[in-house]
């Protein structure tokens, strides 16, 4: 019998910074909803997605899927009763969560905890599932006068949808505006005598505004305030189990120590991510109540192992090595800015309006200086990604060409502060370090970190591609529209990507963009594309926001 | 009513390489654990840390503890039929794992997949659960037989540990050898007509090794080949549900589409680091049996939004922006060296013989040479570590003094490059290319690229200080000892440390060391020390290295 052998790392890596981990610890006392969208599942996913340890209370087991739930195995009380009395006498306990709850597991959780000394009872957070984010009627009556009298007042933190609201105060009432949802949250927090309400306006979206915006409200009982969270509608169907989801990773924030305000931002922005970025898990005829994505920020083990060079993984999963052809007949370049899916993007950031009132001296004055404001305060994030560029490089010599490029962000920097001083005197040096940055600017440095963090060496050589060869391109294609004259704070911006050393830069640009295709995997060459579209509508937003930049 | 708005982030960040992401689908048909160590929770744990979706479809509900299964509550066969339908209906699947299964369960499960067009099935894992790693006796014999005839046939792998292989070959057999491990294997695979089974062998450290290591054995029927997979032996009693993560881990891997060999090894990995690391979310009085730690890579999602500058975070959870008094009334370095965490590696590191018989001659000129190459493979790790550290910094100045460092790792890996063709005779340049390298340059490149991606701008400072420091002071003490002549490489070796520019970059050492203090919370100052300690101990085993090389 042949025998091969493979040694397993030691020391076990990742031990420098979490050796007898301190883990925070969540009970989600829950239904479980068998497709893991939802229920103990969802609790216990994005509590591992927030570095805690996830304890379980299994309420009702229910069959279910997006599409229906076909059958519902509740759990005697007797059952629940053992389950907190063992997870509570032997294992720690920062947060307590509920969803779904029988009447009996509700009045089971109470007594226990109403048999542990104040000091020893974990936080409680209780997420009033009455009615699923998909609208079907989950609890009845009786449940609602059980969660009111015996749970509630015991609670850290409710977090009810709208209709849940509308259950808990007895009634259905208007809302159409934001004082109107803040009121209901003090209403609801006043009929359960908990403190800190969050209500989760999710499900309506202003009519009247004509970009639709999500507003959740949080009701600090304590100090007779308001805290309105405005985040993104995205239009997606996809949003079963964002309920669990939200209150779990609020109380995983609370486990871990964050204040009221701190961890229901957290939650919210978790959840926003996950419906944002979704996941494609269920069946093609499932057309609507799917899962969101628990994992958006995870990274995967195996793949980290083979990154991190000392591993043995290396030796078992080989670093892709042989060459690929480069697309585009070895001008991968070219091949990119005439792709379908590149092209319309590369032409709108290097035929932009902008450079051209530049080159002919029409654009208004602080429009340009805004532009200047903006880039001085992204060429520090700049400096930074070709930094972790550097740290992914394969060799030295790549390593080398990224500091290079991070040694002249001072320079760029310099003449940045050269005409903010000379043509638009600012005096105080402090000015630079308090620019306010505008979204167009956060969102392609956001976009940059994203793909700096979780990319690889080529996927970043390929989103910071655009800035160079567009520059170029643009002032070459406005050369002819070049009249304002030398000594002109316009004339110098516009010969600096016309120099010659520039173009240089762009051909070595050009190389390196050959180099990174072939040694990337042809079949995810789409990736590197979707990059380069994505970076090319980033530059086009830098300078519409220039351009639609006004003082007031 | 007090009103405050926060703006959640649009577009949600995160988005670029993920959009509507194809997740591999894991369904585990498993116990639950309720205590959250092992069962469908560590499962989903498990499956969630792979950047995987889970789905769950629960074989029996546990109220236990790490103390005792304090009850247990089966679910009838009507329900499990019910939830396999749903959940194979309407989401897709790529794996299927199987923990703890009572007779109905195995039963329904196989008439379910044998229901199933053989193109449709999903993979399946089978773990068969009949002995739980802490001895435990869970299953029964008719369990066995209907395993053997209805679900390991259909089975691509099994998961046994050596107690479950005894069960299934029906007799308990003497292990005291590897080879008797792969025979054992052979017979499993024989008896389940399962072509591939891994044997856990970590029940047995070999008694006749001095250093007891954990094996486990991966037999590959179609190959009639063993892969032995040796790992290692962590002295805790903490490993409640390593059985149910790795299998899950091997799933998850093999979902992703990885081979069998590279799955089992990354699942092995993933385990031992979760054992290794550990974590305490038991009480004091749990002092065996107690669960592994599933998240140890898993990033805080509110400590990533604060991180990335353009976050809302950034407002929602101020960064440290008070000065801490620098401790050791500001010499955090002299402090640090003095601290009895540290002192002891610091002293075996400056006072090392290895210096000692370089500065007076006697070190044979074999173990330089080997130093001289694993410090040259080394340098390419320590250029990146400097590169993460410039994107963390906080301002343009850090970045640029951490450039400059990458700067010189040019010249310093030329001095190799010179020393090892002029004093050892290297001719042909790849050969600095495929330098093997020794496990103390393995731990000590692992231990920077951990705290490199997962810790702070200062802790990794901190982590690179001592080899700036510790050269500089090791020559200090033994200059005395110098009494090779000038010429010799060993004097030009010592003199590098003596000059004047290396002891003014080791007072910008100090300076730097003290930025780092007076911005980093007081109270978590002690893992700045306990890194300052590990590196100081790496330190001195890279030179016991050199000391202890012999060319055999």
């Amino acid at each position: 019998m042949g025998l091969t052998s493979i040694k397993i790392n030691t020391p076990p890596p990742y031990l420098t910074l979490s050796r007898d981990e301190y883990l925070p610890v969540v009970l989600t006392v829950a239904g479980s909803d068998s497709s893991g969208g939802a229920g103990i599942e969802a609790d216990t996913k994005t509590i591992t997605a927030h570095r805690c340890y996830a304890m379980t209370c299994v309420t009702a087991l229910t069959a279910q899927s997006p599409v229906a739930v076909s059958d519902v195995h509740p759990i005697p009380k007797e059952f629940i009763q053992k389950v907190l009395d063992v997870n509570l006498a032997d294992m720690k306990c920062n947060v307590i969560k509920t969803g779904m709850l029988t009447v009996e597991a509700a009045q089971v959780l109470s007594a226990k905890l109403q048999s542990m000394a104040e000091k020893d009872r974990p936080k409680l957070v209780v997420d009033p599932v009455m009615v699923a984010t998909s609208g079907s009627v989950l609890g009845d009556s009786k449940l609602v006068d059980v969660l009111k009298k015996e749970l509630t007042p015991l609670a850290d933190l409710l977090t009810p949808n709208i209709p849940e609201c509308f259950e808990l105060v007895g009634e259905k009432v208007e809302i159409g505006s934001l004082s109107q949802l803040c009121e209901l949250a003090k209403r609801v927090s006043k009929v359960t005598n908990c403190s800190d309400v969050l209500v989760k306006g999710g499900h309506i979206p202003w009519k009247d505004e004509q970009k639709k915006y999500i507003t959740d409200v949080l009701y600090v009982g304590s100090e007779e305030k308001c805290i309105v969270y405005k985040g993104n509608y995205v239009d997606t169907t996809h949003t079963h189990g964002t309920g669990c989801t939200l209150a779990s990773a609020i109380s995983s924030n609370l486990a871990r120590g964050y204040s009221l305000g701190q961890a229901v931002y957290g939650g919210i922005e978790y959840v926003q991510n996950g419906i944002a970025i979704g996941c494609e898990v269920a069946k093609d005829h499932v057309t609507a109540n799917g899962p969101i994505n628990h994992v958006y920020a995870v990274e995967i083990p195996l793949e980290k192992m083979v990154a991190d060079e000392c591993f043995t993984a290396h030796e078992v999963v080989p670093k892709q090595t042989t060459a690929s052809p480069v697309p585009g007949d070895g001008d991968f370049f070219q091949y990119l800015i005439e792709h379908p899916k590149v092209k319309p993007h590369w032409d709108s950031y290097v035929n932009h309006e902008f450079v051209k009132q530049v080159a002919n001296g029409t654009l208004p004055r602080n429009k340009f200086r805004f532009f200047i404001e903006q880039d001085y305060s992204y060429l520090i994030d700049y400096a930074r990604v070709h930094c972790v560029a550097g740290s992914k490089a394969p060799a030295l010599e790549d390593i080398e060409k990224e500091l290079v490029i991070v040694g002249s962000v001072r320079n760029e920097m310099g003449q940045h502060e050269k005409r903010l001083t000379e043509e638009f005197g600012v005096k105080d040096m402090d000015y630079f370090r308090n620019i306010k940055r505008g979204p167009a600017l956060n969102n392609y440095s956001r976009y940059f970190n994203d793909v700096a963090r979780r990319g690889n060496w080529q996927e970043l050589v390929a989103s910071l591609s655009p800035c160079l060869m567009g520059y170029g391109h643009a002032l070459l294609n406005h050369e002819k529209h070049i009249s304002v004259k030398e000594g002109d704070v316009y004339y110098e911006w516009c010969h600096t990507y016309l120099s010659t050393w520039y173009q240089d830069a762009m051909s070595k640009g050009k190389e390196l963009l050959n180099q990174i295709a072939s040694v990337y995997p042809r079949e995810d060459i789409d990736t590197l594309i979707t990059i380069y579209a994505d970076v090319c509508e980033l530059e086009t937003k830098f300078w519409d926001a220039a351009l639609n930049y006004s003082d007031d």
